[in-house]
C-alpha cells in the first residue's frame, strides 16, 4: 500500500473458518494489525472507513492544489491543464508519464481519468514532490507514483507510456523529447507546456528534425485565457499568461 | 437497445439446456433472431463482433465529428470543449444536459467520461440532430440521447442534472439560465459558450440578478487559442475566434 | 503662457529703440520681468533656454508617465494607446476631447500628433489631474488643457471635436456616448476603452440604439498584448489584461 | 518631382517682370509647360489644383490599401501597424527604412507621420512594389521612395536610419538584423513583425547574441486582436492571427 492510506481502512481477519479454531478479528486498525500474527488459513477483509473525496474527473480549481509559495502561479492553470489532458488522448487504461511534475496537477488528474491505468511522475524539486504527494492523498489516488529526481533518471525503470506530459525542463529538453518519442507506444502523444521563447524554440527545432527523420507529426497550440474578477460591482477580465502547448505523435 | 447497434452484435440462444430438447442457435444476427421464436427456458448470449472504437476519454480532433456544411467551424473547438468539460466538474455518474447540442461534441465527450451517468441532449436543427446521432454511433455510446426540439421543451421530462451545458441559444437564454439553475442539483455547474457580445450580455445580466436573489456564484473565462499551420517549411499561428465560457454554480 | 513654463524662457526687452532713450534689458528671467515696468514703445524677445524634450510623436513607454500609486497599471498601456490613437483618425489640426484622462497618456500623445490642433481633457480625480499636468510639462506641450471635473460638466465650454476618447466612466457612460456623437464633427470618431463586461455592455447597448436611430457605425476590437520578460537567461511572455476598444463614427 | 503628380498642379510663368517684355503665362498644365521655352529672368508659380487627400496621420483602414490578390490578408493589420509605428519611436524628422514593404502600409504611414523626414522602402515582389507606388500616390506623399529589390541590396545607398521596420524576410533575417543595428543611429529602434515560429526563433537567437556582444536591448510583444463582425442582429468577435512584434534598440 503506497502512502499514508492506513487511516482510511480497517482490516478484519477471519482465521481458520469452519474449524474449531475459527476466530474473527473485527475491524483492526492497520497499525494494530501490522503488529499481530494470524493463524492460517485466514481470510482478510479490507474496509474503507473514510469516504473517498468526491473530486471531479478533472478540472479542479487551481487553489485545490497545494503549491510552493511564493511561486504560486507556477501551477499549470486549469484551462491549460484541461487542454493538455485533452491532447494526451487518454484512455482509462493509459500508462502516463509526467516529467517535471511540479505540484502534480496534470498527472493527478490524468490518474483520476485513467483509473485502470497508472501515472509515473518525476520532479527534481523536493518541496514540489512533497506537495504532489499531499495532493495525491487528498484526491485518494492509488494509481500514481511520484519519484524525486531529474529526468531522464529513473525513466528506464518505467513501463513504456501511452502518453507523456512534460511540464517543465531543466535543460535536457531536446534529449527528453527524443527519449519520450522513442519510448511512447505507437500513436501515443507527447504533450508539452512552455512559457519561454527559448524552450519553444528548442522543442520546435528538435521536432522539425524528428519529423524529417522519423515521420512524427507535431503542432503547437497557443492558449490565452482571461478570467473575470469582481471590481466594485462589475467584472473585469484578468489575463493569464499565454502558454504554448506543443504536441507530437509517435508514428504508427 | 438504442440506435442502430444491431450490426455490432450476434445473438446465441441455448434452449432447454441439459434436457433432451436441448438446442443451441449459434451467432444469429439480431435481425434473424428478431423473426424467430425460441423454446423456454433459454439462455441468451450477446457477443460484440465489431471492436468498440478506441476513442480517448475526451479531446477528439474537431474533424472526427460529422458537422453541417458549409457551416463547419461552428463545432465547439477542441480547446473550448476541453475547458468547458473541465468546468462542468463531471463525475463518472453525472447526469448531464446538453442544450443546443449542435453536432454533439460536448455532450458526447461528456457521455464518454460519465460512463455510469447519462447525457440528455436537445437540438432544434434537424440536420444537426442527425449528425449528432451518427457521431454517437461512431463513438459506440449507449448513455446519450438526443431529442429534436427547442429548449425549454422536453426539459421537464429529463431528470435533474448534475451539470448543464448550453452551447447555443435561440433567444430564450435568460429563461434557460434560470431554469437550469433551478433544476441543477446542489453545487452543480451550468457552463455556457458564447461568441456574441449580445449573448454574453444577456447571460451576465441574468446571472448578476440571480447572484443577488439566490446567491449563485458565476464567472467568465475568455479563451483564445491559436493553432500552428504549416507554411512553406515553417509554421505560422492561426487564431481561432475567442469564446466566452460563462460558468455558474448552484448554491448548496 | 499656460503652466509652469517660466523657467524654460528668458525675456529680453528693447525699449525705445533708435532713440536717445534706447535701452535693452537682456535675458531677464520671467519672474524678474514680471516685477518690472518698461518704457514704450518696446520690443520683446522670448528665448527658450532649455531644450525641448525629444519625445517621439507617440508610443512612449508606460513608465515615462507619472501615475498614481499603487494603482499603477491603470494607465492605458502602450499597445492599447497606439491602437486607440490610430482609431481616432487624427490629423495635425484635430480638436480632440479626452474624457476621463487619468494620467493623460492618450490625450498627451494626441496633442503631440496634432501640433496644429488642441486637446481638451477632463478628469475627476485630483491626483490624476496633477500627474497629467506634470506629464504635459515634461513633454513640453502647449496645445493641451486638462480640467478637474466630472464629465459632462465643462464639455459645453469646449469647441466641437474631431475626435473623442473616453478612457473611463464614472457612471454616465450612456449619456456621454450620446453627447459625444452629437457634438462630434461629421465623420469624426469616438473611441472608448473598457475593461469591464458591464461597461462594454452599456456601450454596445447604447450604440446599437444610436445605429438604428441615427445611422452611426460602430465596432469593437479586443486587444490582447503579451510582453516578454527576462527569466534566468530566457524570455517568458507576460500577458497584459485584454481591453475592448469600442469605436463609433458619426454619420456624415 | 517623383511619380505621377503632374496632374495635381498647374504652372504659371512670369517672364521679364517690370520690363517692356513682361509676359505672364497663366496656369499651364505641366505637360504643356514641359514643351515650351521661356524668356529669362522668369518667376514660376506652382499651384496645386487637386485637394490633398485628407488622410489621417496613421491608422487607415486595411481596405484603404491596394493589395495583391488573393493574398489579401498579408497586409500588416491596422492594430499591428499602429503598435509597430509606436515602437519605431518616430519623430517628424526621422529617416525610416522599410524592408520587405509589401503593400507599403507601415512605411507610408511612417512617411505621413515623419513629414520632415524620409522613408526608404524595398520590396522584392514586383506587384507589391506597384501597389505600394499606387498607395503612395493616393496618399499624396513625397517623402517616400520604394525600390524593387531584395535586401540587403541597395541598403548601402541609403542614409543611416533613425528607425528600421522589417515586415518580411526572404531568408536573410539574421544578417539583416545585424546590418540594421549597425546602420541605425544611436538609440534608434529596429521593429520587426513575424508570424512564423521559425522567424521568431531566428530573430530571438540573433538578438540574444547581439545583446551579449554589443549590449543592445530587445523585447518581444505578441499582439492578438479580434474584431467584431455583424451576425444576424448581433456581433461576434473574429480573431486576427497573432503577430510577434520584435523590437531592438541600438545601444547609445
Amino acid at each position: 500500500m503506497t502512502g499514508n492510506l492506513a487511516d482510511d481502512f480497517t482490516l478484519s481477519v477471519a482465521e481458520k473458518l469452519l474449524t474449531d479454531d475459527e476466530h474473527v478479528h473485527k475491524q483492526l486498525s492497520i497499525h494494530d494489525a501490522a503488529q499481530m500474527t494470524f493463524n492460517e488459513p485466514n481470510l482478510v477483509i479490507l474496509q474503507r472507513t473514510t469516504a473517498l473525496p468526491s473530486a471531479p474527473l478533472f478540472g479542479l480549481a487551481d487553489n485545490r492544489y497545494l503549491q510552493r509559495k511564493p511561486e504560486k502561479g507556477l501551477i499549470t492553470k486549469r484551462e491549460v491543464r484541461a487542454v493538455s489532458l485533452a491532447r494526451l488522448q487518454l484512455h482509462r487504461e493509459s500508462i502516463v508519464w509526467d516529467i517535471g511534475a511540479g505540484s502534480g496537477s496534470v498527472g493527478l488528474e490524468a490518474a483520476t481519468l485513467c483509473d485502470r491505468g497508472f501515472v509515473y511522475a518525476i520532479e527534481k524539486n523536493e518541496a514540489d514532490v512533497a506537495n504532489a504527494q499531499q495532493n495525491r492523498l487528498r484526491m485518494g489516488l492509488h494509481n500514481y507514483r511520484i519519484t524525486h529526481g531529474k529526468a531522464p533518471e529513473h525513466l528506464d525503470q518505467w513501463p513504456d507510456p501511452d502518453a507523456v506530459f512534460i511540464g517543465g525542463s531543466g535543460g535536457e529538453l531536446g534529449a527528453l523529447i527524443e527519449l519520450a518519442l522513442t519510448r511512447l507506444n505507437a500513436e501515443g502523444w507527447l504533450v508539452m507546456n512552455f512559457v519561454t521563447l527559448e524552450n519553444l524554440n528548442t522543442a520546435s527545432t528538435a521536432l522539425s528534425r524528428l519529423e524529417q527523420e522519423q515521420g512524427i507529426a507535431w503542432d503547437v497550440t497557443q492558449l490565452q485565457a482571461s478570467r473575470s474578477r469582481p471590481i466594485l460591482n462589475m467584472h473585469r477580465m484578468q489575463a493569464e499568461n499565454p502558454v504554448w502547448i506543443v504536441c507530437a505523435q509517435k508514428a504508427s
